[in-house]
């Protein structure tokens, strides 16, 4: 028997040393390390995105398809597609590691939507009511003569004190009721659940010892696939405590839902990215419970909204139909669980409520922005659109809802472009550009040198170009510019956004022909969507009455551009807000309103989900809308007129 | 430091060696070892039944008061008051074993009462109806245009093919639904739960492939403090297909429900005690279904009735209440507990559901009594007595009902009785006197030579003894007898039922005075019981319409005998019926009726708790009731007559 060869990997700029055995494989030993590199694709070598630099020693290394020859030679390497064949150390790069400041990144105030509630308000005019309330009773101790036991003096004075009858409960909270009743001289304060989900009767969720009436809390949980959010909950006057977020762990295991559907497939899979994003929930509810100086006993309640395969990973249920047509999840309308049978570090007594999902590709995380955003009470017609890894779209008011996914593809969060990042330091944000000299000024986050595009700087620049008349209808550079920054590259003509010395990635970003074919397919499909659900009851994209844009990216994103390029509808400036993380606020808000709560599966049901590649007409929809700004110009009369301007000047 | 001497014990007649330190209690060590040895006070050293014999080497030991000396010298000790002294060799004698006869015994048939329903005759009317059905459902597989989720699917097929709306469902078996709807085309067999006791919506419990609608079990459980007995039911068409007891394996901690209580207060008892009881009831739970070839899957449901404190136990929840005034049981009414969160081996979509309790003295054993015997159903006024370790009584009809729990002591289980065991092989089940020469004949349980008294066989030893004229109505023998069998002894003056070479204990067997005050004391309490229950509404003894005696107790019992000591009333005997064990009766029959598991728990609150130490009047009953029959001879008038008459020839 031949022992195996031991082997040391370095990681820079960590300075983390592991020993593995030679042959393995470099992202395995990363993982193992604790080392983070960007693996988008879950390790199957085409997303590109997990390169490191070798500074010494010797990998066994398939050359990706997403590598130039330049990249090669300086030493790049992917790591899923390396085998350490000696002591070796690595250097991550820039754009192979995170950072937070994603997360800290705050919305700019204007055009925000408010809350579709004032808790103040409804607290002052007695109408705020969360579906989770506290009961202070005053019981009378036991006697000989008056010897129920403890749960039956329990529920009488709910019905004499609060009128409270035909109470459900857990059987857990009765292993503790002796004592608590005692603790305090039988004065009690009752936690309990008037959420009509489970069954008509209200549900005693905890009783505490003592007037606790003041203290209680929930956290609201918005798991995406980039980012997992939490909020704390001050129950008792509706008030938002705090805010956190957290890279979603399983990013590790593949970028988007469908590499971490496949990879919930192999052995163990499911049971680790389960784990992983319940590691993630655990570390953000401990730190905002820290933060405020609250112990675990005081939540009551988790609410929950996330994407329909994040909903499924997340509860431990194998998401592999919502990949394979006719793409079925299982649950949409999830019933209540223990969040403690899930792993979470929360009380025996919580329960974890998710919003429910529409379909596959219409989550929760819509259902919760329908409800956030108020759409679903409002009269106008509206179109909401949640634009993330994937494209949603909803569409109707308070009396009819159709909704719909549209496979735009991660362009916008700079997939499939070649220098396209995500919105961290270094990102290219914004740009101008000189139309006589074709010289660009650069916004960069942080502003530091540049190490890509982020999605929100890849919408300005392409309407940029636009507007300077640098590229046709049809998505190609003019050729006739006098600019050396357009040239010809290797995925065809290519616009030089910065030169590789002055960047972070010492190379010249630029944004090419193919990736602006990636950006109009995107664009192109969502914009196919919106007409093809307005169709759909009859309605045209002039009958929309306003606009809500959900998720971080339509918190950033420059609008005029973005109507510009085709991605949103020609409207007024006025009829667009967004609501930031619309997930979030939806579970935030199904926490602060009883009637919300009950609501939330009667608005999921309502929502008609559209699978758009089944949908007569959109694909020829979908091709009409494969042009800047789009083959129809009358959907978009400003933007014709603006570029008209633009090129008489 | 000096380490600790280590000694071997050797435990015959089973030869099992361990080692312990010296110093060790020997009880401690039998325990540690798996050797089990009587122990009915948990090791206080009152209750003398934990005797064994030191036959080489040296034991540290207190003599317990209930010790002879004569036993003192034949080397036998008390084991829960000796520490090992050196390497020894100790024998458990007969009486400190059980045997697994009792289990074994079937009660006679005669007087036997019917369940209250027959499955068979119901099923024909078709109106068998368990809470718990399966119900086969062909389902349409999805397709692009009809691709809702799996549990909408399964939802929407139990509306349309069964009208069944607003279903809840316990979360756990949505992680399976995807398969087990795909394994055979999307036909599937749900199991609901009808029972309106967690709300008023059915509950989907289990799915599986295909149609299982032919398979469909229960299991009843009974918990005695004694023995853990189970049944094995086809929910199909209500048949039992077996039934299996064992010792409760809590014995070891205590023969009655007092020292289980204080048992269970000391660090980690609770937790102990009921993996003791789950541990029977997975036994129970696997050999019955193993005899029957079904597998742990089939299960649906299990129904659970046993004391107040049992039940406790079994859940968890430390009793200590129970034992302190003013007696308050923690829970009655139990919510739903998933079987896999208490440690039983069954599916993880099986709950149990309790039998609700009244107090802390009438239990779910007595409500499950009174539910099989049909009592709470009837209009004539009826007695029901179980008598065990306690005296549990209930008076009523289906308008009312009240009950109390008699400190009768475990005289009739052998407790406190010098000779007392149970009904196991060698126990004196029957006696005849010669009247003239005072020499009896002896009937013991598997005809061999006897080892004590069994309960059954006191009542019928004092009966014939009466019957010969040889007690007084104060319990007192007569001291004018011409027969060496009645002498003074120990304890006052005895009779000798076997002397000690015809034994299988080589002493003397006798019943003496203090034996016979133990008597009096327990059959006067339940007496003075069953008057002041009757009295409290104004109604006496003599409008009782029928008994129904319950218990393995009130199978064997003569019930002759029992009137004439003065335990049973004096009635015709065509109005005793009995039940057997109730309380698996009970259990088995809210398996197989929807009805009467919607019932139990308004049986449970119909039931008026009397606490007879704290009622008026029922000292003074408990003391007229302290004669041979009674002071108020009228009470008793057959047996009046039939004991002239016995005195008179």
């Amino acid at each position: 028997m031949v022992l195996p060869v031991k082997r040391s990997v370095r990681f820079l700029p960590y300075d983390i040393v592991i020993e593995v055995e030679e042959g393995e494989n470099l992202l395995h030993a990363a993982m193992e390390a604790g080392v983070h590199i960007n693996a988008s694709c879950g390790g199957e070598g085409v997303c590109g995105k997990c390169k490191i630099i070798l500074e010494s020693g010797e990998l066994r290394s398939q050359r990706g398809a997403v590598q130039t020859d330049e990249e090669w030679q300086l030493g790049f390497r992917l790591a899923c597609q390396s085998q350490v064949a000696s002591d070796i150390v690595v250097r991550i790069p820039p754009e192979s590691l995170f950072d937070r400041r994603l997360l800290r990144q705050k919305p700019p105030a204007a055009r925000l939507r408010p809350m579709p509630f004032d808790a103040a308000e409804l607290r002052e005019a007695g109408k705020y009511e969360p579906a989770f309330q506290k009961k202070y009773l005053i019981l009378p101790p036991p006697t000989l003569s008056d010897n129920v036991c403890d749960l039956r003096r329990l529920r009488e004075g709910l019905k004499k004190q609060y009128r409270l009858d035909n109470i459900t409960m857990d059987f857990f909270l009765t292993r503790k009721l002796a004592e608590v009743m005692r603790a305090n001289n039988f004065e009690v304060t009752a936690t309990l659940d008037f959420a009509q989900r489970r069954s008509r009767k209200p549900r005693l969720v905890q009783v505490e010892s003592g007037n606790t009436t003041g203290r209680h809390y929930a956290i609201a949980i918005d798991i995406g696939t980039t980012t997992v959010w939490g909020q704390l909950l001050d129950l008792t006057g509706g008030e938002i405590l705090g805010a956190l977020g957290e890279y979603n762990a399983q990013i590790s295991y593949g970028e988007d839902v469908i590499s971490r559907i496949i990879y919930a497939g192999k052995p163990g899979g499911l049971q680790r990215l389960q784990g992983l994003v319940v590691g993630n929930i655990n570390s953000v509810v401990k730190a905002l419970l820290k933060k405020n100086k609250l112990k675990v006993e005081d939540v009551s309640h988790l609410t929950l909204a996330a994407n329909t395969t994040m909903t499924h990973l997340f509860l431990g249920i194998d998401p592999k139909y919502i990949r394979l047509a006719p793409y079925t999840p299982t649950v949409c309308a999830v019933p209540p669980v223990r969040a403690q049978d899930l792993g979470l570090d929360l009380g025996e007594h919580v329960y974890v409520y998710c919003l429910s999902s529409v379909s596959s590709y219409v989550g929760g995380d819509i259902v919760s922005g329908v409800l956030g955003s108020g759409m679903y009470q409002e009269g106008k017609l509206t179109l909401f659109i949640d634009i993330g890894t994937n494209g949603e779209i909803v569409v109707g008011n308070r009396d009819w809802m159709a909704c719909a996914a549209c496979s735009a593809g991660p362009a916008f969060e700079g997939g499939g472009i070649r220098f396209g990042m995500r919105a961290t330091q270094g990102a290219i944000e914004d740009v101008s550009i000189n139309p006589d000299t074709g010289e660009p000024m650069l916004m960069t986050i942080g502003m530091v040198k540049p190490k890509g595009i982020c999605g929100s700087g890849l919408i300005n620049i392409l309407a940029t170009l636009m507007e300077a008349g640098f590229i046709e209808p049809n998505g190609r550079f003019r050729e006739d510019l006098p600019t050396p920054r357009i040239r010809s590259g290797e995925s065809g003509r290519e616009y030089v956004l910065a030169y590789a010395s002055e960047t972070q990635v010492n190379q010249d970003i630029v944004l090419s022909e193919v990736d602006i074919d990636n950006l109009m397919r995107a664009k192109g499909a969502m914009y196919a969507g919106y007409i093809t659900l307005l169709e759909s009851v009859g309605l045209s994209i002039h009958d929309l009455e306003q606009i809500i844009l959900a998720g971080a990216f339509g918190s950033f994103i420059n609008i005029e551009n973005a109507i510009t390029i085709g991605l949103l509808p020609d409207l007024p400036l006025e009829k667009f807000t967004y609501v930031g993380n619309g997930s979030l606020l939806g579970a935030t808000c199904v926490a602060f309103s009883r009637e919300m709560l009950e609501e939330e599966r009667r608005v999921a049901l309502m929502m008609t989900n559209f699978e758009l590649s089944e949908t007569a007409g959109f694909m020829d929809r979908y091709m009409a809308a494969l042009f800047l700004p789009h083959t129809q110009q009358e959907y978009f009369p400003t933007v014709m007129k603006r570029l008209a301007e633009a090129g008489r000047r």
